[in-house]
């Protein structure tokens, strides 16, 4: 994550030099917008997936297209064989940026869904589509988060069974000069969607 | 990748329960063709990367959706943490194939361009997507790849300056039941492409 973008020794071995013959601006062009990142973070509870899922279908009712990355489609495959340690959540930020930068260069706006507490994780995940990338600060303090608890963790966490748990034995750092901040003290589900929605559609026009 | 999909203990920890509000039904329907993972294997020199370029490129000047991942965008990005060793190769092809099974997700057709040399590793990237999955062998004699040798590499081979090297110093197992085969040696890469396209075409009606 901190090593920027490593090439092993002898990364040419495989790789590819016949060039790709359908770029980014070919496939924007027919979506009728831009390809993008929109990397949200905050606690659990701050309703970050909600958020996603809700933007993901707004996006695409208004015939645009984007894909939400999140623990559902990621833990359960491509990070599959990683645990919940510091440096493995780390590694799975990794594969998330990179999968992310994948799918914005396909001309997705591409929705990810992660705590991601590190400034560095998200600094990490901006480097790989520097182009066309938004960090969403879904925000609500940790009282609030921890008063919602929807899936237990926080309860969990406060009785040492979860390891390293954000905002309770694990640090998060809140974004120092996020793109936006979406309150989910102030606004509801659908005033937190349609905040973001307009902050998107601002962002992808050709 | 032999492991099928393991779930680490406390997989359900971080793991989204908010159900996505955009199925692919809705993004084939919108595409207007279905997703698709379209997974090459043969040897370096084979033309895998060639038939997979013209073929994105046929296929998006017929409307279609379609991405390739190969060692370009993935070596460099997802990968990059991994090198050459049989083990490596084999989590990157374990990788490619979640990969490969989010982009069909998406509603893409999937080009994927790796040497993917064992039986088991090709096996498990159809058990990702294993609705619309099909395992294409671009066939050529290892004399007439390692004539060819677009980049040098057998003749490195030879020269025991590259270890477990495929069809050389590492096994290639042919695919006993391919769903089409490419041959290389017979058509030219206009051919190769038009056959490919052609068989696609017959893959993804909705």
């Amino acid at each position: 994550m901190t090593q920027g973008n490593p090439l092993p020794p002898n990364a040419h071995r495989n790789t590819t030099e016949v060039a790709h013959l359908v770029q980014r601006p070919e496939r924007e062009a027919r979506n009728a917008h831009r390809g993008a990142v929109v990397w949200l973070t905050g606690l659990s509870g701050a309703g970050k997936s909600t958020l996603a899922m809700r933007t993901e279908r707004a996006l695409f009712d208004a015939g645009r297209y984007a894909y939400v990355l999140d623990g559902d489609n990621v833990r359960h495959g491509l990070s599959a064989d990683l645990g919940f340690s510091v440096a493995d959540r780390d590694e799975n930020l990794r594969r998330v940026a990179e999968l992310a930068a994948l799918f914005a260069d396909a001309g997705f706006i591409v929705i990810s869904a992660f705590i991601s507490p590190l400034a560095t994780e998200r600094a990490f995940a901006r480097s790989r589509f520097p182009s066309n990338f938004h960090e969403i600060h879904v925000r609500a303090s940790l009282a609030v988060c921890e008063a919602r608890d929807p899936k237990g963790l926080y309860r969990r966490a406060r009785r040492n069974e979860i390891a390293d748990f954000t905002g309770i034995s694990s640090p998060f750092e809140a974004p120092a000069a996020p793109d936006l901040v979406v309150d989910t003290e102030a606004l509801d589900a659908e005033g937190a969607c349609a905040r973001l929605v307009e902050y998107i559609e601002r962002q992808i026009g050709l």
